[in-house]
């Protein structure tokens, strides 16, 4: 079977702003023969179909996957992992299963070792959610992360890493394990940190009224993600606990020496702590 | 003595962006009789006059303040505590002195209950230092807070009032100790966490190479201001130090009960974390 099959018949489950936004590019660029649409809510679905998501949609996951080339599992990681061994059980022997679910152990650990399914994770996103906010160049130049494990077939790798790169986006590879640690560090935490911040401000104001006149661009900017979904959060949370506990102890330990270097009136030091922090702020992306 | 004759001659310490932006819009909007720049390098205050902040300039502070109506200390904060006892050994007993430093209690104590000297902050700032990226709008809208204490003369607080309004800033008023523990917590530790969180991500970096492609606009804007003058923030932490601590402390124990809840897998607080932090996040300006 060659690669372009795989792109015959392609399964979307969860069609909010990724799935949404996947099956637009993979329809438009005429990489995708036909694209279906799986769901549980009809209107949902229906509205995909007009916003040329999706060719066709279909409320029964099992039954759409048995003929698919290429399933992509794009619900919230809850979910994904309940879907991932109903998908495995009914598609063929050469399909290909993925998800773009935002934490990679746990999803991965659900495949059980079956060399048809690669975990990936397209980092793309926006404020919004839904098949609404969906657009076909939403993966253009954005981080698409496969991690394949020791089971994962070379063709299931070559189609989800083909796939990525049909859409614009920039194919790399890591362990589910690495992922997880990079993206509660990157991603996770920073939301944590916003919403900390956010919180303990808001508590002072209750006593200190005019704290928000003197709230500038600084306070403005870190605390932009804390308007985020509760729900999505607490599952990510849930799902990447123990790499965001870790995390959190690290920033932790680094605050706490911060606050040491302050309390023991240190100039050299405090000098030192910031001159570092922006010089690798200004070297961030350059090292890629 | 009118409030007008307040304007007639201005003199200006410290010609960077802050003093130089106030030169600027003081004479432009006609404000100000005659604005007089003074400092110690000669070639910086040449080009505060070629660029519009003053109509003349002086090596000599002292002297300079003689006649002055109004003297606007706009120097680093250390440089400004040496210089309050020369300006007010050398200003008459009708001159108004406000500084422009962002943090209070060291500076409004440095006056040592002087009725002419009130405590001052523009809040206004940029990415960009020194007289050259000044600009007569920067404090227009900005918040202009004042801290008189029960010395401050009713004139003093008039003279500064009006400055601001002039400016185009929104002036409000409070203790030097409440301004400090209040930018302690909504710009000071911003910034800390910022740098803490762009050194932790760094050292992950070295550990992990692929870790920058994985980061996207919540890194981004949480990480922004931890390029900032390590000087700067320097003097920031030793002149509000106790206040700093003090919030360093009040998001510890923000983030160790993130951390507990995550940890005990507390579906529901971990919801209630989140939502209360967007919705604060979302009300915080319509409390004004």
């Amino acid at each position: 079977m060659s690669l372009e099959d795989h792109f015959k018949t392609v399964v979307i489950a969860g069609v909010g702003l990724i799935g949404g936004s996947l099956g637009m590019s993979l329809r438009q660029s005429g990489t995708a023969g036909r694209v279906i649409g799986v769901g549980r809510n009809p209107g949902r679905l229906q509205k995909a179909l007009a916003l040329g998501a999706v060719d066709s949609f279909s409320l029964d996951l099992a039954d759409a996957s048995r003929d698919a080339d290429l399933i992509l599992l794009c619900s919230p990681v809850s979910q994904i992992i309940r879907d991932i061994p109903v998908v495995l059980a009914s598609a063929g022997p050469d399909a290909v299963v993925a998800d773009a679910g935002s934490v990679k152990a746990q999803i991965v650990a659900a495949a059980m070792d079956d060399p048809r399914f690669i975990g990936c994770h397209p980092m793309a996103g926006s404020n919004l959610t839904g098949v609404e906010a969906a657009f076909p160049n939403l993966f253009k130049l954005a981080t698409w992360v496969l991690t394949p494990v020791k089971s994962t077939s070379e063709r299931a790798f070559r189609v989800a890493e083909e796939t990525g790169r049909r859409l614009g986006a920039v194919v790399c590879a890591m362990s589910p394990a690495d992922h997880d640690r990079a993206v509660a560090l990157i991603s996770h935490l920073p939301h944590l940190i916003s919403s900390s911040l956010m919180r303990i401000c808001a508590a002072e104001a209750l006593r200190s009224p005019k704290l928000p006149l003197l709230s500038a661009g600084s306070f403005a900017d870190m605390t932009r993600v804390a308007n985020s979904s509760p729900e999505l959060w607490r599952d990510i949370c849930l799902s990447n606990r123990d790499a965001i506990l870790s995390a959190i102890d690290s920033y932790i330990d680094e605050l706490k020496y911060a606050r040491n270097i302050i309390e023991s009136e240190s100039p050299e030091e405090i000098v030192r702590f910031f001159d570092e922090a922006a010089s690798e702020k200004r070297d961030w992306k350059k090292s890629i």
